[in-house]
């Protein structure tokens, strides 16, 4: 017996519409696999999911503005004239959610009255983006978000807990490093007020210092001086805070003091540095390596309003922030009472085509059957059910072959599967017997009793190419 | 300390769009629990999982023509004029798909050259129609499919193994019982046409016939007669045949025979009802009860070409089928190559709506968490943080209060979530100890160590009301 193929290729399934992945079964265990995963380790934190539906009013999915563009609108095939008319009203137009933040918020007002709060739940979900799809941008797409909610407050220890048990999700997950970036709004607009840069030129501030990567730091200097009109003093100050990164809180605080050469640091600087300090030195104690200072983030820093996240795989720095997010004063309000929250979030599909796509994970089987019973004649189907049954009700999962074809051709059945055990009823008073067809070993079994020396072999396994 | 709820009610979420149910979190541990038990089965018996797409072109939803007006279309907000004009093309417009079926048989054409065949998936999304919400009636909704696809022939013993499957899976939930009705279109085409209504009147005669249980037989018989041209004699066979029940092949052979009264079967008749008879022996030898023959079904006999289902669940049946599907002799097809196929669909969101208006199921808690570990005070929170990671490394989900509030309010902030257990750190040098806050006994605890005396605690339980 030859040596049989251990692993199976998870390529992407043929997609007919672009940017609208689906995978082969492959792929699929995988993609569950990380979803299980990510599940798992929410849950042991007292996480609870819940799911949201997928569409919302235009009007909540428009009420920051920008987003406006990426939303895919419903409408009726079938409408009559005056439910068309009704579509326009923005209220009663739905549209489908573009992540899992604003349906979340929704969600919380609507059920303020039941849920318990700090309120924790975690979202898998998909979403959609009416965009034009390019390479790593899809128009539907797996989002996995953690968050958690208080009523009126929110105490500053979830700041550091939530990208904590983000980055313990995604090492239980077989990639590469994940480190997570954090920024603290306070931070940035204290020390652009302490260097003498106003509010009002903070969003612009930001805008051009986010281009640092692509740009790189003379081009930002010269256009935060012609474009946004600050001092070349003050476009240099900007820069050596962008250079600051560190796990160090000490280290943070004495570079931040440097980067203001001399300036008086504001309040809202001193309170910023206080929360990020904070957050550093539990992340240090609880998950060493987990958690860097990044003074270069600046998206986001337009809605988050303390605390912001990023975080990078090692290898693909290139994808840009594979999870992401941060904190809001006001993730949501219904007019009476204010939801502060704060939480992160993983563009799952994004990570999981390029785990596909670079095969950085391998798959023992593309079907979740341990053994194939053999069938030796269809008169005899029934005996073959009934092995697969009692190995069934002891968690083995069983497939019955399709035909009672030659025994080669049911061995051939299970390797294009990857099944590795083949079970063979024995005749009238025989005993049965059991293949393993990796290594052509044939033992006698007994369905009510066997089990695989390798318990592994139980289930599809996810092994890192390479490891 | 007074007796604690021991069980969390599970209504749904405020609904502030009619048809698009949520779920508070209660009931998405039912929703979810629902899902893992009909995955856990499938998986057992070798269904590898899929995920399709949420969209299709316009022109693959609309192929069976009928279901077009439940058909949700999509458009870009901020499409320009040419796309606009685009989605005008049915080939290009898109539309959330109706049900599971349609765009598994796209994938299977799609991914033809790389399936294996028979492919057996299973396949657990949301579905939408754009159907005015009535009781029992969603625009969203969990559909959960089965189905097994062959190249060019698809050997019969899968009509048997669908439905016991699922009827496996349905009967590891904790809902009343439910029963799997079968027909064969076989079987009703052959009776009518033995008893000489051609095949052109048959979709006419299922129609009538499927009024059978709003309108009573006389008005049936009226209708056969008077709008569809049939003969008393016809008309009285066909309530003849309509009333044939059983679990019991040879009584439904026997029942036909004297339905058909002297009439000569047809050829089509016997292979039905040899296809039938062969499905009840197997169904009465593998789950005797689940199965029974139930010749009064005439819904989907128009598209299915053999083996019908429809469900009922125990003390339910004005829900109508839970469950439902058949057999396709062309499933899917290329143009060059046929893909049979069989299989059963449930309409979770459905049943679980009944479930959980009823109460019909309780849960013991709505949160993951286990246990809740105390604050002391905010200095010593990494104690209690030490204490949750501890206890969390060895799968205990764990929660740490949210401030170092004085312990009632510890204990209260538990009890409103059902959390069973509240973790005491000792203060330096002393022993931990752990309260069950339902029955008050505090005893001593290591979190190395400790595990509830009840492991069912260390998950949210569902119980049978009553049971």
């Amino acid at each position: 017996m030859p040596a049989m193929a251990s692993s199976v290729s998870a390529r992407p399934a043929q997609s007919t519409l672009s940017g609208f992945p689906e995978w082969l079964p492959a792929g699929r265990v995988i993609e569950q696999h990380f979803i299980d995963t990510l599940r798992h380790t929410f849950e042991l934190h007292g996480y609870s999911g819940i799911e949201t539906r997928a569409v919302e009013p235009l009007t909540q999915l428009t009420k920051k503005g920008e987003t406006s563009k990426e939303v895919y609108l419903l409408s009726r095939l079938q409408a009559d004239p005056s439910e068309r008319e009704q579509e326009v009203d923005p209220a009663k137009q739905l549209g489908l959610h573009f992540d899992l933040t604003v349906p979340f918020a929704r969600y919380v007002v609507d059920n303020a009255g039941v849920l318990h709060f700090p309120f924790k739940r975690y979202q898998i979900q998909k979403v959609w983006r009416g965009e034009r799809p390019q390479e790593g941008r899809f128009r539907e797409f797996y989002q996995v978000d953690i968050d958690v909610v208080g009523d009126g407050a929110l105490p500053l220890h979830y700041d550091v807990e939530a990208p904590l048990i983000m980055h313990e999700a995604l090492s239980a997950l077989p990639i590469p490093a994940v480190t997570i970036h954090v920024s603290n709004r306070k931070v940035a607009q204290g020390f652009y007020q302490s260097i003498g840069i106003g509010d009002d030129q903070l969003i612009e501030v930001l805008r051009v210092v986010d281009k640092l990567d692509k740009i790189g730091p003379e081009a930002v200097a010269a256009e935060l001086v012609e474009a946004v009109g600050t001092t070349q003093a003050q476009a240099q100050a900007a820069l050596r805070l962008a250079t600051i990164c560190s796990p160090d809180p000490q280290a943070v605080r004495e570079a931040v003091a440097q980067a203001l050469d001399g300036a008086e640091p504001t309040e809202l600087l001193a309170t910023g540095l206080d929360e990020l300090s904070g957050l550093l030195t539990t992340a240090a104690r609880r998950r060493p390596g987990a958690i860097v200072a990044d003074l270069k983030i600046a998206r986001g820093l337009d809605y988050y309003t303390g605390t912001v996240y990023e975080s990078f795989m090692a290898g693909a720095e290139d994808l840009g922030s594979v999870c992401s997010g941060g904190r809001y004063d006001s993730l949501a309000s219904n007019g009476k009472r204010t939801f502060p929250g704060v939480g992160i979030s993983i563009g799952l599909s994004r990570l999981l085509s390029r785990v596909i796509a670079d095969e950085l994970v391998e798959v023992s089987r593309a079907v979740p059957t341990a053994v194939l019973v053999a069938v030796t004649d269809e008169e005899h189907r029934a005996a073959s059910d009934a092995v697969a049954d009692a190995l069934r009700r002891r968690g083995i999962a069983t497939d019955v072959a399709p035909t009672a074809a030659k025994f080669g051709k049911q061995i051939k059945f299970a390797d294009k599967r990857g099944i590795p055990f083949v079970w063979f009823p024995g005749a009238q008073g025989e005993e049965d017997s059991v293949k393993d067809i990796r290594s052509g070993e044939q033992t006698p079994a007994d369905a009510q009793t066997w089990v695989p020396s390798d318990p592994q072999d139980l289930r599809p396994q996810l092994r890192v190419r390479g490891a």
